[in-house]
């Protein structure tokens, strides 16, 4: 399989390094705390990877990032979204880890590392205001979303 | 397959509308936040799909509500839960989305929009204690939980 | 299938009850909040289980425990979080419930009771800096941490 690339340079998605039967999203961020919208990338993972019916793992496979579902109509939200977790959360707190990113560890673990999105039809089905948002907490960098069948 | 609705009025459920093969639960909310244990209707849809061993997704198709799992022994503990989301994400914080319910988005973000509940045998297999909720962040209003074999 | 024990005694693993396909990890917890090591275990029952490719549900039937993934290499990393959940959820805070243990239901339902893990090529496949990690909230207990096959 190939992999896919976001956001898009020049052409929508570039490949990307993957094993079968796994498609890789590679996700750049553009700062330390972002919330993406990944769902076109997601739902193009559905159709490579070939699911009819049931469910796709959608698995960040690091530790300082997350994966959620929620609004993507207005970007409001998840700059909300976004400035509660960075006020309740602070960066600076007398945290043991030496880099420095323990806030970042924590909000990956409050949002949480995967999610398992139905499938019918070969399609992702989702309710009519979700989307599916890669959660960068500590970049900007240079992230994979792992997309598999279960 | 035929949907269930929770609460029950009248005769414990009624239909609602659904696709093969997920079982939509319809769930009439009666406050801005509730969790309402939505166990026997899950275990009912889990009946229904004829899973026999796995697990069962449980999804909510919305931005404002969540599912999780937590005790349903003692009702103060749900309370105690929605005391705390109440409190520590309040409903006025100057945020940015004009719809005035970015507290309940957080609330969704946090508690999760899935659950993946194992079965055996054709049963639902929670711990003793635990329950399933249906999360409500933005009622009251009339929700869906769609159960689906994976 | 035989179940597993942790942290290992004398020898590393002992038999605990379970039923087939699922794999019942023994965990004994040493102090009420404990964020532990898991995934010898859990890659254990993976081969054991015989998954191939796809996931396993690594699930907590606890109301009061729950189950992530995130950094293991800095036990700072752990440390930091469980100092952040104490602090922002206090365990005496004039909750309802009458067990004193509100906290805890509140911290397992914020970082969730179970985790869907891929599996390719009959092994675990986590990121670079993963592991997963079995988070008491309310013990020291002898408590379950069931892995299955989806």
């Amino acid at each position: 399989m190939s992999g896919r690339s976001y956001p898009p340079r020049g052409q929508r998605w570039v490949p990307a390094a993957t094993v079968s039967p796994v498609t890789t999203i590679e996700v750049r961020t553009g700062a330390r705390q972002e919330l993406l919208d990944v769902t076109d990338a997601v739902a193009a993972a559905v159709r490579e990877l070939g699911v009819d019916d049931g469910a796709v793992l959608a698995f960040v496979p690091h530790t300082t990032a997350a994966v959620t579902v929620n609004e993507g109509y207005d970007p409001d939200v998840a700059a909300d979204v976004g400035r509660w977790l960075a006020d309740r959360i602070p960066r600076d707190e007398g945290y043991a880890h030496a880099e420095g990113n323990s806030d970042s560890h924590i909000k990956a673990i409050l949002v949480g590392s995967s999610e398992l999105l139905p499938v019918a039809g070969g399609r992702l089905v989702l309710g009519r205001w979700q989307r599916v948002f890669f959660c960068e907490f500590d970049g900007p960098r240079t992230r994979e979303l792992r997309v598999s069948a279960v």
